[in-house]
């Protein structure tokens, strides 16, 4: 998925509120704006949100000194999630289709997410969620395609989503690898991140090699695009892994909260919509 | 009122949202954007919104070719409160406070703007106004310096809204003159706009002598500020406005709705609100 130009009042706004996050100091704030101000005229249109999201939370940090403004948030949103863990490992245990149920629990996972401008409330949203019907559902396919997978790789996306995904990859049955970010990018999640969800319980985790706030293959590591072309099945979630593998042919299933217009436009669903998706293959 | 770093991104949501009103040419409009974002980090922050804004709009017409983007939007806006006119006119002379109602009115104008981001509904907003509490209410000391008053400098904001500034400066009884844009400036009334609203009947047109989309004393005429430091009671419409008189110190009230977060900000109330504000005297 390409970038778009209205990506680039939000590339603004998304500096600004991190900047804000992490210092006070109105200099440093303005020097930040002024070199995204300088860094978005220099990138191709043809690259992903993400490619340019890398950079800018690049400056965020060159500027402040902070690596990973987000890492207190983090850790909340994960305590948040592992609370909620027993009372959706049992409303999953007690569904008429646990599979079903714990594909649209990861889904609401997917909201906790600093890299839009939407905002959220963990539980108020999972609870809308959980009876949302499904903007693209390619459930069908995915059972098809999960009963004869001997070897899933699950593209993580935030910190405290990977609880939610826990509970999926629960149901899932089958070996799981599941891929991080190389280093902190917005509230994505990390090795360490994953580890404190309880992901190392149920999967490998993977560092992808990629430090984009999601997953760009030409910055993944050699060890990371093995698995992803061995792999026959792969789950990828949330707007900034879409981005870089909307495009591909591979046996991907995009599990997503479509959170801003031109994701949401791309897909071609409307703001706001979930959805399981096929990739084009 | 100073510039900040919240306006950032809504410069470039502006320059989108009317590059894209005049062009489909996507490299045009990535031109557009570029030029925007380079311009950015080259103005100080002390100088006000509108000051920016000018240089904004400058670079759309410059890549465009298009001098006045909004050029058909503001006869439309024009001809629809013309209709709107008589039975507004009824209203004021009917009600228990007729220049209190014209006052409401000439604010309601005010949301025929598209310097902000939001968006507005002509007769529905004017319904909402009508019957909605002032943030701020001088409508006392308004009253007292109108009393005094000889000589009355009434200074407008966008197309449309003047034929609501018609029907109050109707009810203020006194010499006016009102002053408009040099240029087209977003849907900011120039000379032409005014005329069709039959301002002309009701007071003198002059041009402030500045293309900025607010009044910024710097860029005006000789002829303006003489006017504007003679007068002795000056009405200030809309946010440009106040952008470039905030702070001084003159007879000067502020009729306006507060509809961006920054100017809402700066004046201590909520977004949306109204209000009908003495300057700092």
């Amino acid at each position: 998925m390409k970038t778009q130009l209205e990506c680039f009042p939000c590339f603004l706004s998304q500096a600004l509120n991190t900047a804000k996050r992490v210092t006070t100091k109105k200099e440093k704030i303005h020097n930040i704006m002024k070199q995204v101000c300088l860094f978005l005229p220099t990138m191709p249109l043809d690259v992903t949100p993400s490619e340019f999201g890398r950079e800018v939370y690049r400056i965020v940090s060159a500027v402040t000194g902070i690596e990973d403004p987000f890492q207190e948030i983090k850790k909340l949103h994960t305590q948040q999630a592992l609370k909620l863990y027993p009372r959706l490992k049992e409303l999953i245990q007690s569904s008429e289709d646990p599979l079903l149920t714990a594909i649209r629990i990861s889904i609401a996972g997917n909201v906790i997410d600093f890299g839009t401008t939407a905002k959220f409330d963990m539980e108020k949203d999972l609870a809308v969620i959980l009876k949302m019907d499904f903007a693209v559902d390619h459930y069908l396919a995915f059972c098809k395609a999960l009963k004869k997978a001997d070897k899933i790789l699950f593209i993580g996306d935030n910190a405290g989503e990977t609880v939610f995904d826990c509970l999926l990859i629960e149901e899932l049955g089958k070996p799981v690898t599941y891929a991080v970010r190389e280093r902190p990018i917005i509230n994505d999640a990390i090795f360490e991140d994953a580890v404190e969800a309880g992901i190392d319980k149920v999967a490998e985790i993977l560092s992808s090699g990629c430090d984009a706030p999601g997953c760009i293959l030409s910055l993944c590591s050699a060890e990371f695009l093995d698995l992803y072309h061995s792999s026959d099945l792969i789950i990828s979630k949330g707007q900034g892994n879409y981005e870089g593998l909307s495009d591909e042919i591979r046996p991907i299933f995009f599990l997503l909260k479509a959170k801003c217009p031109v994701v949401a436009s791309d897909i071609n669903v409307p703001l706001g919509s979930i959805l399981l998706k096929k990739a084009n293959i």
